[in-house]
């Protein structure tokens, strides 16, 4: 059934519904048909998939790292970095905020911030929900559509491991900062303003990709999500990571809040991915691995499987 | 596109991920799929629906109250009203909790709790979230399907205003307990255990009903809710209220945290709706007031238009 947005409702009165309205005034047209106890979606042809991601106060960010926009431009990004790994084009977010008394005032900034990066997307705010709360959390949960749903477990034997984008920026901030420092800029950036990579994700899913995941727990434990899902060991070379600006292979290996994508993909399809992907995008796809067989005890159970993953294995000779 | 859920998927090593493989086996067939970056959500036909709504310690229960399996049964069934409201059947679920140190042995619980309404719903857990925190929370994502999806901005002058069950018992509940009291049975299972109401929003939807709301904000809001979204005004009559045990009118009318449906459904339908609703369900279905015009002033403006709700209006004549 086809879905026509309409204009958003009138709602009742109340300090409540003011703040509502006062959010969907900075949204503008990015958001639609907000107001009825649920949204309905539109009818998008695809698979359609669906995540939800919180971020805390004091959990995910200090506050005297960020400002209150780049708070909502970190949730934002992080909640849709999800779609981009699956291959996924995002579409709709709902997003619920739980605000202390100390946040009244900054919601409108986290809400721009949040605005700005689902806008970029190409997706709207179809509903959310507000409450109040002894701690700043967002919680916000998005739905894409794709051609080809990638998960995690479909890695082969066989496969090249890839990685978009240059690694170890957040770890760096996050270091920094709690060694009471400021990070560089570049450090900064990547952990206020991430860029999720739908359009690298798609390009992935279509060119193949076996198995895909946002680094967002770091390389070497996203590498092992990978690795128990599809029951397989991903070796990755260190000395074949993309560092950032001063970051070294072992903190590039662990840093978190990441939202570049790990992917594996068949060896006889990378080349041309490579190709294409040079005549595309400007952020680089670099193989850092690849996908070799469990050895033969210690991979039935989860827990187990988990080891599978190669944590720092002899450097592989060049690709 | 069809889809066919897969067992779950193998999970890396860590005390997060094995909260999530110990919610896993708890939730057993109940939880499709989990593991990848987003849900592949299965293809339904129809609308389809979505909402997220948050229960947070100390904002919406006390743990003194209700147990804490109850915080979970509570924050399912709150989630779940929505989908009720819209007339739509429950498909899909994702939660996020946030946990801090003082909840992590009765998260078991709370997700025994969830995982009992979710069921009963015919609803699948197909992801979600766990952070740390330093308060319990839970934000709910529900989707849903519907042949008809029913909001808040139909009501039509002339339509008769219908509520289902009986009213004021979350309301009396918490009073009780704010005056150091125990509630009586009846009022704390219903603000422990309430029953969203979809087979009977799914009928209203279906003999027409043109506005519909869940009643968590009380009669009185959410009939306000419902009269600034159409540009009407409810005129309810408090003698009419379908009142709980000991529940006096004016406690009814306010008693949030409530999950019946409040429905405006054409009056030349209403006899043939109440005929077929005493034959199938339990629950009664009670008109409580008509939908009027509004006055020629005052209801242009969203606070405005809500002041359209006709909170205490003489007694209409019994109808």
């Amino acid at each position: 059934m086809s879905h026509t947005p309409r204009p958003h409702q009138a709602m009742g009165a109340g300090a409540e519904f003011d703040t509502i309205r006062g959010l969907m005034a900075r949204w503008g047209d990015l958001a639609v048909d907000i107001g009825d106890d649920a949204a309905v979606l539109p009818d998008s042809p695809g698979v359609r998939v669906i995540s939800t991601d919180a971020c805390v106060e004091e959990v995910h960010f200090r506050r005297a790292w960020i400002s209150a926009r780049e708070v909502g431009t970190r949730a934002a990004a992080a909640a849709l970095s999800d779609l981009a790994a699956m291959g996924a084009r995002p579409e709709s977010v709902l997003i619920a905020f739980m605000v202390p008394e100390a946040w009244r005032d900054a919601l409108g900034d986290v809400a721009d911030g949040m605005g700005e990066v689902i806008r970029a997307a190409g997706a709207r705010i179809v509903g959310g929900n507000l409450t109040r709360g002894s701690v700043f959390s967002v919680t916000t949960t998005v739905l894409g559509v794709a051609n080809r749903a990638v998960g995690r477990h479909g890695a082969q034997v066989g496969d090249v491991v890839v990685v978009t984008g240059l690694l170890g920026g957040p770890g760096a901030a996050l270091e920094a900062w709690n060694r009471g420092e400021s990070p560089t800029a570049w450090a900064r950036g990547r952990f206020a303003a991430p860029v999720p990579r739908w359009a690298e994700g798609a390009a992935l899913a279509a060119a193949g990709a076996t198995a895909m995941i946002d680094v967002s727990d770091g390389v070497l434990a996203d590498a092992g999500h990978v690795a128990a899902a599809s029951g397989v060991q991903l070796r990755l070379d260190p000395a074949r990571l993309p560092l950032g600006p001063g970051i070294e292979a072992a903190n590039a290996m662990q840093s978190g809040e990441e939202y570049e994508l790990l992917a594996t993909v068949p060896a006889n399809r990378y080349d041309r991915l490579a190709a294409g992907w040079r005549a595309t995008f400007a952020v680089p796809l670099t193989v850092i691995g690849t996908v070799v067989a469990c050895p033969p005890t210690g991979a039935t159970r989860p827990a187990e499987g988990a080891q599978g993953f190669d944590h720092f294995a002899p450097p592989s000779p060049p690709r």
